[in-house]
């Protein structure tokens, strides 16, 4: 059943303006085809009528970076055994993932970097009716960068396991653009980004510069740059030109100047800097290009344990990197939910304890909220995180005609708050009910398999 | 059924006297009840007769030291996703080890390291006969040795593995008398150690010296001893009074002298000793008490090749090691089959490539005939080699009363070949039928479920 | 001039009893030949008299372990380049060191682990009077461990320096008693080891249980023995037939009880036993045997700073290391200062930063003071730590014949101090003069040559 | 003196012509100032008349990349204590080794990385014949990379040593232009970057691709561009600007394109390019601008044994390695001599074994020959060899107005030989005598000091 109506609700249409009460939505075949003053909609010629009177309906959440195979792991512990557990069962760990976000108000996703072919075949599914979850976007592998078990990810897996293995994963991430590219004659690394950008994904990433120094020494910080400018230039040419979102993998200043030159969508990260300070000028015309700026918080609190169980991702909300998030902020730069969050195993989630729990950034169905209260903490009022929610991911990556909003046209995902998101944001995870594409979401039944969320040692469902 | 006659074969019977051409063996219920030239053997009168003229019949094979998860693996790459991978399926991982060797003609294996509680749940389905496989005698782990995340097998993997997993898993292997022990005062280590040994463990193997040196560098070479000897003492006393056989775990001459002080039933790689020659004085003091010697020879050049390939475990094969074997055959020591074979990883069989398979002498179902085919390269001749892989193992763990040989009262284990195997011991391996307790065995049906011999990334059966 | 009269201060003699006021000490050649009253004292037929009245005189301090060349620094970072820097200045550094010491009241010094050539030739240097310094009795190597650049000392050091270099230092320490003795038969150890207990070294330190094992990871915690028991108890035989005092390196219970039970003399940080509580009639026979023990204790504050830092030597002062300590205390064990200090990198020193310096209980010369007030800590008073500083290291090395004490006959090592020690202890640092047999100590003039203590990167002076 | 004439050899002036037979060249002050056939010079008329008839005159070898501190061991094994060692010493150890190649021919080396200081100061000496010793001319750092123990050149020292030593050496050589470059804005790096080129130096090179991958698993191979490219080209055009060459340092193709781009006057090691075969068109770029095209090769039979001794630079002649070297040579590229030789530890030579001293690439004084020896093994005639030692360094360099050949004005470097090493290069060896700028070397006077060429522990001389 995805035609029908919502009557009573407050709207917050995520385009920024004013909510809008005792509204009337009509969702019709999955799209929505009005909203009335409750007061002027005549029930009697329309759908079913469901009654949602002193709720707030809202956009359908969207999250514009993960990893549904959980990739921040996989740069710590616990990634070898995760991959290698689940090597035949990608595809259902991935949806395991898109479940946990749909179950948590999030109606679509991008998936900035994992297993690409694995990835898609999740992404059908879903989109097929043959699977559940939010929707997919997906970009595969980060052009340039190796797999999970490359320097890039990790330094020390690969002295612990076998080679036939790893080169095998490796290659399932890589996709025929990992960072040997960087060694070929321009004319054959072109030939190869074509066909990448031909092989189903849904955008590009291309690590602008390097990633694999973050796992260097701290006293040696620095950062490379993976292609020469110019063949970056012609990789977002060649993107849009089969009209895909480029988006840009930097940590470091001069290669968000790259970045914005060659017009990139979006931007992973931009305020990981390796602690410098982004100049003004740039923050503007970041702004001013209205380019997607995937900001990935944490809060203050989190940062302090971080910090106090030794771990260093704790570092990263350092003063400058604060400093850089504000300035986004204050320059009403397109701020967008860009979480990195993933399945995270039920071992590592052990390792970290409960004290770590509460606010971890990447924890697959909590990360959008916990992005949201960091932020907050940051100057971004509830009007802008709520856009950051919705509108802000879907201008970014181009989707803005199909989701985004809750507009005359627009396809029906929405989510249905029980308390008033403008007054608390806290409120966001007070959900009353999601539609996808119209279609009630059974919450309770998500995930349909427990695979990742399991106790480890449970035998994967068939 | 296992109640019939073979007829017409030449006897091999494992007690080392000449062979009996024209024999009749006559087998009810699982054990052999008669031995007679076929010439005097009134088949009238007693069960189906199958004549098997023209052939040899055998003890079924026994190996004397085996780890039916491998073990060896997990002292390099590979054990990682190993461990991962077949977390909740260890028992049938070691299962279908067991039939890896039953296929083999081994009917019987003493699997002296393993995680305890899968081996001795996987022993007692094959016993029961919900499974099929060798007969499992297992001592779960070696006493005052930590699992195989533990620096007694691997320095690297807790770099990249989950604590949670690495601790679940260690623990599961350790058992309760793992290396902490060394920690402990001696009234609460002797209390703990009895508990283990009553905890349904078949044989007891205790760490008389270290395992974790050997991965350090050989420019360090050194052995310590794990616990005090008068511990070792009553660790003996305490095991025999149990009725169970006392193993020790050696990698140096004064290690051994303590094992042989204490009157160990079966000494693990005792020709292992950072290439010391064993004093003469030493090699006949075991000798004499008919100690069970579990060599792990290689053939010469399979030893070449892997120091071709830089792999260190080449070195084991160095002059005084060879040496260390010679004399103890020399000496008409209690030699034994012990092979440290397991089964491994398909990643790890494809990283070491086709040159390194031949001769490998830990690839579970050919172990014992590489073993019999390196050790002739020391001087056992072909009748002390068919005693190695029956009557002597069998002998050393004290189960002569049972299996070991083809005699009257003993279980119908049985070796049917079609070639004489004291004209070439390569004819070991031309089995035309394999009995275990009297029943026929269907080699072709072995292992019944692929799981670790399937290529990786095949899900796990049911 | 060795010969005078120290007259009018109150002494405190070393032997424990009370404080005897007004004395007057006559030094002649080097030996203290008279006490008595100074209303008794008939100065006009004695040699020079010095009016100490007002002061408090003790024996000389005498620290019981230290090492010259700074081995616990070897342990971390900077230990590389300090052996690289000074390899040809080796017997200059511990003269510098045994300067530092003897600057500070310490007119003796055990040396338990050092370079046994090296020190030895400075021993023997200061002894002739060639140089200056704190008398040293020197051990060489810890018998079964190898040298700096071994396992037992540094897992990382050979991954990046010259194996000629390293191997050359190592032997340099190990000098023909390192781990290799593991290896060998029984017969050609006794005779190694005889050797070198002829070679010159005052006192013979063994190995009972390792040490390697605390460099690695605290999740495998364990220590093994490095003998076999029956060879500790000849080492500890033919030490003793040679006259010379035996010294156990623990790490563990069960060695201890070993340690006792073979007769040492002074037992090295018998309190670290990872974690675990030493029975009571361990402590009780320990103490009734008059053993040295050899507490290396930190203050809480210390502790705390370290454990800050993430520096994992702060666990050493775990509550039941703790325990350990006040159990040796109350028992009234022969507890005497034993600091591992040594003289310590300048580059190391920067490392550790202000915060870390006050109260570091390995900087040579400030060490035994923070020995003492970390004691106090645990229930030691005023008296316990002027004997634990003076008379129990003399009485546990057996050299109390000759120092330890301010009695007739002895060596006129003494320290006078300004202030009462008894009322605070951090008056031991109030030194008025030091007088090393009977030679005044110039204080101001040491060390003679600034070599370890100076800049790093100045050039050595001839 | 240096004015005198050298009368009747042959003189190969290093342009490339045939021989001249029975040349007379007058000296004066140190510059050549006439050359004429023997017969035509009338000797009364001028000054002291030397006769070197049936000799061989050449110009002085120059060495167009070395590094006297030696900086290919400092990423191996060796570099830690050397640095630890001769800290204080680096402008005797740079004078050592500029005494090294002087005694072997070697009037002028371009030194292109050092410690900056240090190199300056020695190079100051050597000009101001304050002491003796190859004309130096210096580089410093490469900008954009860090100091010794940086990731660029070693992945483990810090593991081991102090970071306050680490970070003091690692700051004397990268002298304001390291790694850090990377994050700033680049307003910033220009300024520091002008500040470098005006600090003294005589040349800048710059990392236009990283150094660290090298390090990394070869599994992983790649490169990046450690500056964007308009940087670069800034970098050339400020250094130009200067008067200075530009000298590039690159791992990959991509990076040689830029390279060329930019206008370098010299190429560090071009034919490195992770085993991709250097396209033919800009291999013909290359020749045709005249870039001095710094080959490192190795003899195939070095290449073997480093292989079988597992040492990894032996991969460095690969096949494609090979290729690019024999393009270059038939483009008729510029080609030069550039060995990365330095001043190398006596532990390490040790450590390498005499079987590894034969035909070593990198033992200054040794270095050159040894290039000309592989590369005529890849079609370099000797003609052409002679050359690349001479002339097209000083080419390369812009330094032909002064130095790389004998011809009139010239600065009187030569060496002379006794042999024809147009018949064998062999006999470059063959020396006879040697001037540098007009004054005879007196080769058995060199060093004048042995500090690195002294055995390890010999103390440093004043």
């Amino acid at each position: 059943m995805s035609t029908f109506a919502l009557s009573g609700a407050t709207l917050i249409d995520g385009r920024g303006g004013s909510p809008l009460t005792e509204r009337t939505v009509v969702v019709e075949n999955g799209v929505i085809t009005r909203i009335v003053p409750t007061s002027q909609y005549d029930a009697s010629s329309g759908p079913e009528v469901l009654d949602v009177s002193g709720k707030w309906l809202l956009p359908g959440y969207i999250n514009g970076n993960i990893h549904l195979l959980d990739g921040v792991m996989m740069m710590g512990v616990g990634g070898v055994e995760y991959l290698a557990r689940y090597e035949g069962s990608f595809v259902k760990v991935i949806e395991e993932g898109a479940q946990l976000s749909l179950r948590n108000g999030v109606t679509t996703v991008f998936d900035t970097w994992d297993a690409r072919d694995p990835v898609l075949e999740a992404r059908d599914r879903i989109n097929s009716g043959a699977s559940q979850g939010s929707r997919i976007f997906a970009a595969g592998n980060i052009v340039g960068m190796g797999g999970p078990f490359s320097p890039d990810f990790n330094f020390n897996a690969r002295q612990s396991i076998s080679p036939t293995f790893a080169n095998r994963i490796d290659a399932l991430f890589s996709a025929g653009v990992g960072a040997e590219l960087t060694l070929f004659q321009e004319k054959e690394v072109r030939a190869r980004f074509r066909d990448y950008v031909q092989s189903g994904v849904d955008m590009v990433k291309v690590a602008i510069s390097d990633h694999l120094t973050a796992h260097l020494d701290p006293v040696s910080m620095r950062t490379y740059h993976t292609f020469p400018e110019k063949w970056v230039r012609w990789m977002a040419e060649d993107t849009h030109a089969e009209g895909l979102p480029f988006l840009s993998h930097t940590l470091a200043v001069p290669a968000l100047e790259i970045a914005t030159d060659v017009e990139v969508d979006v931007m992973i990260h931009p305020t990981w800097t390796f602690n410098q300070v982004i100049p003004d000028e740039l923050v503007r015309r970041i702004a001013d290009r209205r380019i997607g700026v995937g900001i990935q918080p944490m809060t203050d609190d989190y940062s302090v344990k971080l910090l106090a169980h030794g771990n260093f991702w704790g570092a990263l909300n350092s003063p400058e990197h604060q400093k850089n998030e504000r300035n986004f902020i204050d320059a009403g730069a397109n701020v967008m939910v860009a979480t990195d969050a993933g399945c995270t195993s039920h071992d590592v989630l052990q390792d970290l304890g409960h004290d770590l729990w509460e606010d971890r950034p990447t924890t697959l169905g909590e990360d959008h909220f916990t992005w949201v209260k960091a932020l907050q903490g940051r100057g971004l009022n509830a009007m802008g995180a709520i856009q950051a929610l919705t509108h802000n991911v879907a201008e970014a990556y181009g989707k803005l005609d199909r989701i985004g909003t809750v507009e005359v046209g627009k396809v029906a995902d929405l989510v249905l708050l029980n308390s008033d998101p403008l007054a608390d944001t806290e409120n966001l995870r007070d959900i009353a009910a999601i539609y996808k594409e119209g279609v009630a979401v059974d919450r309770s039944a998500l995930p349909t398999q427990q695979i990742v969320t399991a106790p480890t040692g449970t035998p994967i469902p068939e």
